[in-house]
C-alpha cells in the first residue's frame, strides 16, 4: 500500500506493537497508541502515527525513557507535582490529568504541574479526558525554541499550545487546542515533508524576512499568532509550563532542527475543573447547548456556509474514520512500512 | 482646567466622593475609586475615572446596585460561588478574587465564579491582587455582546478579556490583559469619543464590510482578534464566564449601544494558583527573571527598539503618573467636572 485507508483497531494495535518492539513498556505503549490513532481519528495526522518515526528512534537511543514510572508528590489536596523522568510525553500526559481529573472529583478541582516530560501531541486528547467525567480541562505545555517575541528575531518560546475543552450531553466537547505560533510545529514539519511552500506571515529568517520554502526549516524562526497577543499568551504558557513546574523553559532546549539530541525536559500543567460543583450538569449542558446553537444560528459572512464549533470537525472526523478507517498518507505508510521492517513486524497493509 | 495633570491621590479621593454623593455605599466606593485610578495610572484611561459618567447614572438608576452586599456559597475548600447582586463589577471582582486568594492561600488554589455583576473594568487590576501574594491570577469576564464569531456577521460574544499575572521580586508582575476582540470595546468607545477613524480588520457592517467610522458604532459589529483562534479564545471566557457560572451569557446583554437598559448579570471567573505550593517562592522568582532576561536579550527586528514584558509598560506609566499626576483628557475632564456640578462638588481642578 502507498498510501490508504486502514481501520483504527488494526492501526492501534500495529502502533502498540511497533512500541513494545522498540522497548516501550507494555501499558506505556497502550496508552501512546490510544493517543496517537485518537489524532489520526480526529483529523489531526500531524499528531498521529506519523511520530512514531521519531518516537522510536528517541526510544532506543534513550532520549526517551520507558518504563518512565513517573513520581508523584502531593502538594496539597488539589495539587499534584509530577516528575515524568523524560518518559513518553503522551503516557505522562495522560497520567498526570488523570491524576488532575481524579483530585478535581475530590476537591472541585485538580492541578497536575508536570516536569521532565517530552512532546505530549495532541493537548485536545487530555483535555477531553477531563470532559468525560463533566469537567472543563485546561492542558498548557512548553516545547523546544521555535518562536520568536514579538518584535524579536530569534527563537524563544516552544510553540506553546493551549487546550481547552468543555463536555457535551452526547460525550463529544467543545474542543479548542491551538498553538500560539502562526504555525503549529508539526504542520510546518509535514509542509517540509511535502515540499509545500508555508503561508507567508508565519516564519521569518534571521534578518526578519519572511521564510516561504519549507526546505530552509532549520533557519526558521516562527511568529507568534496574532501579533503582541499571540506573544502574550505564548509567554503565559511558558510561565505555567515551563516556569512554576520547575522544569526546562522553551529556549533552553534545542529544537530537533539544530541537531542537539538531550532529552527535552519539557513541563506541562493540566487543570479539571469539576462542573457540577458550581452547578448541576443538566442546567450546565441546558446553557451550554443554548450557547452552542447561539454561534450555530449567527448570520454568515457572504463566502461562509456554517459557523464551526471548535471540536466540531475532530469529532465528525471521529465518526467517519471510526467507520471508514483513517487515512495515512504515502510518507506516513512508508516510514511505519520501514520501521516494521527494522522490527520484524507485519503492518496491517 | 480643559485638560491636564492631577495628583492621583487627590483623583482618587475625588472620584470616591462622585460615587458615595450617587450613593455609592462607603466602602464600594473607597475600593472602585482606587480601581479606577489604578488604571489612570498605569495609562489605560480607557478603564479609568473617564468611566465614572458611565456609572453615576446606572447607579442613580438602579442599574447598578450599591451596596450590593455580594453573597458567597462554599462550593468546596478550594471554589467559592458569589452572587453579585447586580453590584458595583469593580467591588465584586475585588471581593471575589480576595476570596480567591484566601482560598488559595489555604488550599493552593482557589476558585470564585462570580454571577450577576457589571463591568470590571481591568482585569489587569485584579490578577495583580493575586501577584502581590506571591500568586498566578487569572481573571476571565464576558461582557455586552459586541463581537462575531469567526466567520459570523452578528454579535454573540462579549469583548471577553482574559487576563493573567505573574509575580516579580520588585512588587510588580508580568501582567497580561487583553480582549478576545480585534479591538477592546472601550478602545472603539474612545475612539468614537475622539471622533478618531478606527482600523480596517476590526469592525464590520451588517454585510460583512469594515467599518471604520466611529460614528457608525450602533451598528459595530466587532471582529474576534486573531481569526479562529481569538474565536476560540472568545468562546473558552464565554464558557467559563457565561456558562459555569449561572450568569447571562454575552448574547443575552444588549451592549450600551443598543438603548435597551437592563442590568448586564455578566459573569467572572477568578483563579489564583499559590506558586510556592509548587516550588519556593526564590527559586521561582529567579527562574522567571531569567526567563524576562532572555526575552528582553532579544535579537530585534528592524525597526523594533526594544522587546516589551507584559506589563512593563503599566509599571512605567505608574510610577511616572505617580510622580508626576495623572494625566486627563478634555472630554475626561469635561464629564467629571458636569458629574462634579451636578452633585455640588468641587473638582480638585
Amino acid at each position: 500500500m502507498v498510501e490508504g485507508k486502514v481501520n483504527h483497531t488494526d492501526l492501534r494495535c500495529f502502533a502498540e506493537k511497533l512500541l513494545t518492539a522498540a522497548g516501550t513498556d507494555t501499558q506505556e505503549a497502550a496508552i501512546v497508541a490510544d493517543i496517537l490513532v485518537w489524532a489520526d481519528l480526529v483529523g489531526r495526522p500531524t499528531q498521529g502515527v506519523w511520530r512514531l518515526k521519531e518516537l522510536l528512534p528517541k526510544l532506543r537511543n534513550g532520549l526517551i525513557r520507558s518504563p518512565c514510572s513517573p513520581t508523584f508528590i502531593q502538594k496539597t489536596d488539589g495539587i499534584v507535582q509530577v516528575d515524568g523522568h523524560d518518559g513518553l510525553g503522551r503516557y505522562v500526559g495522560h497520567i498526570s490529568m488523570a491524576k488532575a481529573i481524579e483530585l478535581a472529583g475530590r476537591c472541585g478541582m485538580g492541578l497536575a504541574a508536570v516536569r521532565n516530560s517530552n512532546h505530549y501531541g495532541a493537548g485536545a486528547y487530555y483535555v477531553h479526558m477531563a470532559a468525560q467525567e463533566g469537567m472543563i480541562g485546561f492542558a498548557f505545555t512548553n516545547a523546544p525554541r521555535r518562536v520568536a517575541a514579538h518584535g524579536g528575531l530569534n527563537p524563544l518560546f516552544g510553540t506553546n499550545p493551549i487546550a481547552f475543552s468543555a463536555p457535551m450531553r452526547n460525550g463529544h466537547s467543545v474542543l479548542i487546542d491551538f498553538s500560539t505560533s502562526a504555525m503549529a510545529g508539526s504542520v510546518t514539519r509535514k509542509a517540509m515533508e511535502a515540499k509545500k511552500p508555508i503561508p507567508e506571515n508565519v516564519a521569518i529568517d534571521e534578518h526578519g524576512k519572511p521564510v516561504t520554502d519549507p526546505d530552509q526549516a532549520q533557519r526558521f524562526t516562527l511568529l507568534p499568532f496574532g501579533g503582541a497577543k499571540g506573544y502574550c499568551l505564548s509567554l503565559l504558557v511558558e510561565i505555567l509550563a515551563g516556569v512554576i513546574t520547575g522544569s526546562e523553559m522553551s529556549f533552553q532546549i534545542p529544537s530537533m532542527f539544530e541537531k542537539k539530541q538531550i532529552a527535552t525536559r519539557i513541563g506541562h500543567v493540566f487543570l479539571a475543573i469539576d462542573i457540577a460543583t458550581l452547578l448541576p450538569l443538566d442546567e450546565y449542558y441546558e446553557r451550554i447547548e443554548t450557547l452552542v446553537a447561539t454561534v450555530k444560528k449567527s448570520t454568515l459572512e457572504p463566502g461562509v456556509s456554517e459557523i464551526l464549533i471548535p471540536g466540531e470537525t475532530r469529532w465528525k472526523n471521529h465518526a467517519a474514520h471510526r467507520q471508514e478507517g483513517v487515512l495515512l498518507d504515502s510518507n506516513t505508510v512508508e516510514s511505519l512500512t520501514s520501521l516494521a521492517n527494522e522490527l520484524k513486524l507485519t503492518p496491517p497493509w
